[in-house]
């Protein structure tokens, strides 16, 4: 089957969260903005009970992969999990963890078999699959030792994309105080062979351009405000060069956002999370993407969280996993 | 003399810089955006060398205080200084040191005098004043040391100002390792009074309300990731409440600063300088305007530096210094 052809698969992510309403939102509107066919693994009388309370008509069909191009311009898909889910919306409950797995899982196996084309996450949480005895520091991790049963290890790299930015931050989910610490030479040179890499293979960028922010104010001004963008940062750009890639700065972080200054790049690679997520949520708050690079295959996810607190009310906006949807066709359709 | 009738200074600034070359811009485009009469104190003939190295017509003429308003609609005014200047674009030079210093000294006594309504003082390179033995950390702790000759002492408060966002950094330039310790209650809570009581008495905000950026990733996820925004942040914002001022958080700084999160307050305080100013300048970068809060006088500057690369081009843009004029011109008709 040609990469084109093979749909996308949805996972379900927390039953209870705003991740089924914003599936059905999606299937809606796949005409206004051209989604292409996509299937999701969760229980179909579930979602019809969340598509009822909302009442909001929304047929849905049982399907295997094959079935699901043909079945989509009438009916949302759906790979039903042997899993049960009895949530109610707004209500974490570690009794459905079995579903959010299960469903994780199946849609991994399916896209290493080449059966779909790319993977579109729906925001769990962490806490509750915890309580079910889940052992994963986070979703991404969980993905990455899936993918590592092919007897390889994978680094994966968090990027936020969107239509006028992407970034990506170095370290990620620790205090700021751990930062500095845990910024090496290494990491960041690790961090940007894998950006560059998945620029070119995946999103056709023949020459990917990356952008590094400094750690400092002003990128240290020649070591007058910290030493770490001379001693830690540049030297992972110059290596990055000197393997043929695109790679310059530390700039300094706080003029290197604007308009104009993101012409001159592809993706920017920021020193922790803050400084990569602040610009982007300033600029494209409802359209932003979570992209997972250093994976074998494609995964993208909404840049939210599973929202307890409004799920079930039907106010969620779908922007972001529509553009989740959007984005994990393109990258799919040049994936191997 | 009213306050409305008092007229704005502008300093010279580094005589080497684009700081010359833009006060001349702003008189050109003094009718297009309706700026407020202004004198500069500077050199007279050192600006006719400066407007006609770049072929600009612009008429000079010396003038006292008295005589701004009614010489600015036909002739650049400006307030001779007794220092010599002999600068050459692009070529910084510490013999323009003792120009550069009087400039603001007197800019300083006129404002504090009654007879000027604000100050608004061009970009300076504190490197070059250090070479002719200034000894302040910068520019604004120069003014803070002139203001403070009065006997008392004052805390200056750098806000980055434009119509659609208002930040202020509570910690400024010093290594990003160096935040966590230097964030402290008190330091958070006197920065917080600054703000907000000049937001109400120089901007005309009866109740501002000020938005806390939390320290760490998602403001610390209840202490998961860090513990500053508990132990530090939260302490300031309640005591801060509990005088009656109208603050709120620690927020998760990735996303208050969209456009929808920010009408939710009219100042937002940061913990570091690239929090504060990664998202001003992502969104507002040539227009936004360095405030100084906490002196007793009226303070704004353009928020770039003497871009010595580009100086006597002609292709510094003077939008920050107009928008720093307009806002001087603003916040002084409302001081006393």
């Amino acid at each position: 089957m040609a990469a084109l052809e093979r749909p996308l698969l949805l996972t379900q992510g927390d039953p209870a969260g705003i991740g089924p309403e914003l599936t059905l939102q999606a299937w809606l509107q796949r005409d206004k903005i051209g989604l292409p066919p996509f299937a999701v693994l969760a229980n179909p009388a579930h979602l019809e009970q969340v598509a009822s309370a909302l009442g909001w008509t929304v047929p849905v069909a049982s399907v295997g992969v094959p079935q699901i191009a043909s079945i989509f311009p009438h009916a949302l898909p759906v790979i039903p999990l042997k899993a049960s889910v009895s949530a109610q919306a707004g209500r974490p409950d570690p009794t459905g963890a079995a579903s959010v797995i299960e469903s994780i899982e199946t849609a991994v196996h399916l896209v290493r078999n080449g059966e779909a084309s790319a993977l579109v996450t729906n925001p769990i949480a962490k806490h509750v699959l915890y309580e079910a005895g889940f052992r994963h520091p986070g979703h991404t991790e969980f993905l990455a030792a899936l993918a590592s049963e092919d007897g390889n290890s994978y680094h994966p790299v968090m990027m936020l994309w969107s239509e006028e930015l992407a970034v990506v931050p170095v370290t990620v989910h620790i205090p700021l105080a751990s930062v500095p610490a845990a910024l090496t030479t290494e990491l960041i040179l690790l961090t940007g062979r894998i950006v560059a890499r998945e620029l070119k293979d995946r999103f056709g960028i023949a020459n990917p351009r990356l952008a590094f922010a400094g750690l400092n104010p002003h990128a240290g001004e020649n070591g007058a405000m910290g030493s770490e963008d001379q001693v830690v940062i540049a030297p992972a750009v110059t290596a990055l060069q000197a393997e043929g890639i695109a790679a310059f700065g530390p700039l300094p972080a706080d003029t290197m956002f604007h308009t104009r200054a993101r012409k001159a790049y592809d993706a920017a690679l920021a020193m922790y999370h803050d400084q990569a997520l602040i610009p982007i949520k300033t600029i494209a708050f409802d359209e932003g993407v979570n992209v997972t690079l250093g994976l074998p295959f494609v995964r993208t996810s909404p840049d939210h969280g599973t929202a307890f607190d409004i799920a079930g009310k039907g106010i969620a906006r779908p922007d972001s996993l529509m553009a989740a949807i959007k984005l994990a066709a393109r990258l799919g359709a040049k994936s191997p």
